[in-house]
């Protein structure tokens, strides 16, 4: 992280503030001690006067209730930072920490200079800190206004769609509103559901960016907010607003998309010490885009993908399995279910008939044979994962799928992390698009995979005669999908769905039935779906707003919310009669 | 719940008022306002001035995320607010709601009387309602002095070890220090994690406690604050303290647990819509004691307890196994996972050996075989949960496996509901003999099974030839909880604990050593179960503290936390050296 491309002599003048754009482990007060003293070093080395971390830099953010249930871990990050307090010397160095302040625990931030604590600021306190004739405002979180003649903002901003530009904005009228130079100093890497993007910045007073540190990457530069000296690396291809209608291109975020989830797959493996992903190719969408991610995230020799066909598995799903992991170079294996599918439907069918002595209303037709083979094909990932070192099973399930409950309890929806669980169906066409164009190799991801009707080859539609399609048994991908998006971006309740003209609605004629059927299905199979979420495994947000644990939790026993909601009169004629 | 113990007679002089504790569901807003509706009829044929109901009462609580992710949840809860102004007359109701104030949600309670919203009081707010002479101060959540005749508190506080006790205690201090009644009502019923005790109180202006409602039931009592007039129903056997060292008697807190898990189970099956359950029966302490939970809860006749023997599991623990269930008198029935353990085992060396040409550092010994027997067994479980209506799995891991990491993704940590995942091993065992005790029915759970030690029977400890007991794969349970015991009460770290004694150390001679090992080998093996807690299925929170997804959160990527810390002279020593 550390670079070459300074030199100490440039900075003789004074007035030089190195921006250490660190990525830490939450917890581990070695690691990232470790980290900050190397660049406090740095600094001193090139004789700037201060260096920035971003907020909590010692402990790593986020840190959730670890300071409440180990209190000793807040004594712990304060032994560390008396520590670093000890090595620095004439350069201040400003690091983010927990104090512990009238029994509560806050979110500071101190500077260290010629070994000990020489100023704290408090998250929404903003006090000055002085150092060679200049005053510095030190916010933590939120941007503010003081008294002061540079403001320095450390935080910690996770990617979002359009958050980049959201906040590039904000630091921009910030800066011209309060005539005075803004330095933001983000966190870079992700800690388990969080991917911090970093893109430091460092604005005028009027409102110019003139310098910015690397996204998605560690960094350290150096600036002059006095002389707005500095460099600019670029974010990515495109930064733009938030898509305000859904779009089922998504043109715009899939560059972010991409290096959103490659960092949080990167750094869950390597924070957990994990190094090796195995997964199970079906030749269809999700697991291929998992495959090309992981390749990307963990190098080709740290892949395996298994095809694990059954009976309903088509020829040109094996193929299609085979040939990605051939273009990927991933380590590819063939192991059918048959035997175990067989054998475990078998050994059931008496047991089967004894539990229908005492319960007589077994179902006539039950999903058993579907779920038997996603079952079976988790087993196998996960005794893979069993037999070789630092190895993990990857839940390649996506966020359409989540919604509607359409994923294998103990299958599919099970794995050690799950990299496309925050991204739609309709996104991930997109994203296979973009990478097949984007990355160095071209065209990974066969044609074919792209092309074909999204199922999970479980079981055979009895209209058709053929394997039965997601679309069939549940809605078009890009009804579906704006479904979600409506509810996560703008909070839309069912009534208004139904009065708004979908994306669906303008490219294909459906019938005002046809539409309340689909809303009435999502919403259904929605609060049936609520177990699930409640059991996801880990995995990185990537949209404006998600179904993760992380950032949302509604209880199961609320699936019967009632969406549609009852008029005032309906409301009147439950109570009246009563 | 409406009682036929009142006559209309007897509350003619005025000033009664009426506690309907009821048992909401989150956010099924028809649901709650019927039951609030019926109680509101109720007390105005009684005559009451008032009726009250536990706080957001509308909504259920707790609402988490619900609101904020659906805010025309927060216009539906205003539409039944009015709906039941409508129906009130002269009998005045104070129902909890979320207002929306200044764009905000805000936990609030409304007084209807005669058809309308007649006053709003705010939590943190404290208002006075004025009715026929008496001003009630009416305060939501935390107990608050007001310039009123009558504190009214309405609340949501569930069941915990010592709540009970520390509560009425509270009441009894406010009561005498503000000199005024304090009438506490308090929901009732679980939701999701949460079960709330009802144990609704009424205080006089000297402390004393006048008037209960049933604990873990729902009820309606009538009470007169001035008078004092009032039936008070028992808690449990005992209520007393929270224990302040550990124990493994926990003498004064198994009833409370008993029937904190009835509770559990119960409501989270009805809320949900769900029936039955299914559970493996291995003859084993954690099962024996779910099945009896399960019988109490569900009814006989909605339990079924499968015994899927394999090739290491004992005689006995077949015959115990089906003892239990033959004294509970649930459905029993045997699936032996030989076919299918041998199917998987084969079809998989192959793969293995396939794997192994591209990640050559295999294991030499793994889990393999045994996490296979204990997937097998949930695929079972799970495909009789997909066969028959209304019917779902049961995870059987215990408080003190989770902590350790000891128990099988996919296997015995999978379910539809975990009935004793807040309960460590030494308190189940202490549980299983209370049962045995105090249930109508005495000993359903076999003396065998209680005396034997605990082991997952999974495979074979090569030291004696016997199958592994859990204790010698872990460290003596009496230990083990203890060490939880100290984390959850006590905030205690690595170093306090090593520097107290234990009560394993006073009945056992153990050497320092020993006792090192056994906090390492605890501290190292939580860090790795992190992961495991992030998936881990809905249950009920039994203890002070726990590690349930509903009250505590850790990055799975912190598990590099150092637990036992380093000293201001190591720490330096690392710092230094970079």
């Amino acid at each position: 992280m550390i670079t070459d491309k300074y030199n100490r002599e440039d900075f003789k003048t004074g007035g030089y503030i190195g921006v250490a754009q660190i990525n830490p482990i939450a917890g581990n007060f070695e690691y990232n001690s470790k980290k900050i003293a190397e660049n406090i070093k740095y600094a001193e080395d090139l004789n700037l006067d201060m260096v920035v971390f971003p907020e909590l830099s010692i402990i790593g953010f986020p840190i959730w209730d670890m300071i409440k249930r180990y209190p000793f871990l807040a004594e712990e990050n304060l032994k560390w930072l008396n520590g670093l307090a000890k090595i620095t010397k004439n350069t201040a160095a400003l690091v983010g920490f927990v104090e512990k302040s009238g029994g509560e625990y806050v979110n500071s931030a101190a500077v260290l200079r010629n070994g000990k604590i020489e100023f704290i600021s408090r998250k929404g306190i903003n006090d000055i800190y002085k150092l060679n004739g200049t005053n510095y405002g030190i916010c933590i979180g939120e941007i503010a206004d003081s008294d002061s003649d540079v403001i320095i903002n450390i935080a910690s901003i996770p990617s979002r769609e359009g958050k980049s530009y959201m906040l590039t904005n904000l630091l921009k009228e910030r800066a011209s509103e309060y005539k005075k130079p803004i330095i933001c100093v983000n966190q870079v890497g992700s800690i388990d559901n969080f991917s911090y993007d970093g893109s430091s910045t460092g604005v005028d007073a009027k409102g110019k960016i003139f310098a910015r540190a690397k996204s998605f990457e560690e960094d350290f530069i150096v600036l002059n907010p006095k002389t707005s000296c500095g460099e600019i690396e670029p974010i990515y291809e495109n930064i733009s607003e938030k898509n305000t209608e859904f779009n089922p291109e998504y043109k715009d975020d899939l560059e972010r998309t991409y290096k959103t989830i490659i960092q949080g797959i990167k750094d869950y493996f390597s924070k957990c010490g994990l190094k090796r992903a195995v997964l199970g190719l079906s030749g269809g969408l999700d697991s291929s885009v998992c495959a090309v991610l992981l390749t990307d995230a963990l190098g080709r020799e740290n892949v395996a993908g298994i095809s694990m066909p059954s009976k309903i598995t088509s020829s040109e799903s094996k193929s299609d399995a085979k040939e990605l992991a051939e273009n990927l170079g991933i380590k590819f294996a063939e192991c059918p279910i048959k035997s175990v599918f067989d054998t475990t439907s078998e050994t059931l069918l008496p047991l089967f008939d004894e539990m229908e002595q005492a319960w007589t209303d077994r179902y006539k037709k039950s999903y058993t044979p579907d779920n038997i083979q996603a079952r079976a094909r988790a087993t196998y990932l996960w005794c893979i994962s069993n037999e070789f070192p630092l190895c993990i099973p990857i839940a390649t399930s996506d966020k359409s799928e989540s919604y509607m409950g359409y994923a294998t309890i103990n299958g599919d929806m099970s794995g050690g992390y799950a990299p496309i669980a925050d991204v739609t169906k309709t996104k991930l066409f997109a994203l296979a698009r973009w990478m097949n164009k984007n990355r160095a190799q071209k065209n990974v991801i066969p044609q074919s995979v792209i092309l074909k009707k999204p199922g999970a080859e479980l079981a055979i539609n009895p209209k058709t005669g053929k394997t039965l399609c997601a679309e069939e048994a549940l809605m078009p991908y890009e009804f579906l999908d704006e479904v979600i998006f409506r509810i996560e971006n703008k909070g839309e309740n069912y009534q208004t769905m139904l009065n708004s003209e979908f994306y669906y609605e303008k490219k294909c004629n459906i019938s005002k039935d046809q539409k309340k059927e689909w809303l009435d299905k999502f919403f259904s199979r929605m609060s049936g779906a609520l177990y699930k979420w409640s059991i996801a495994v880990p995995s990185v947000i990537v949209d404006s707003y998600s179904i993760n644990k992380a950032e949302y939790c509604q209880p199961v026993t609320s699936g019967r919310v009632n969406y549609k909601g009852l008029s005032d009169e309906e409301i009147s004629s439950v109570l009246e009669s009563i």
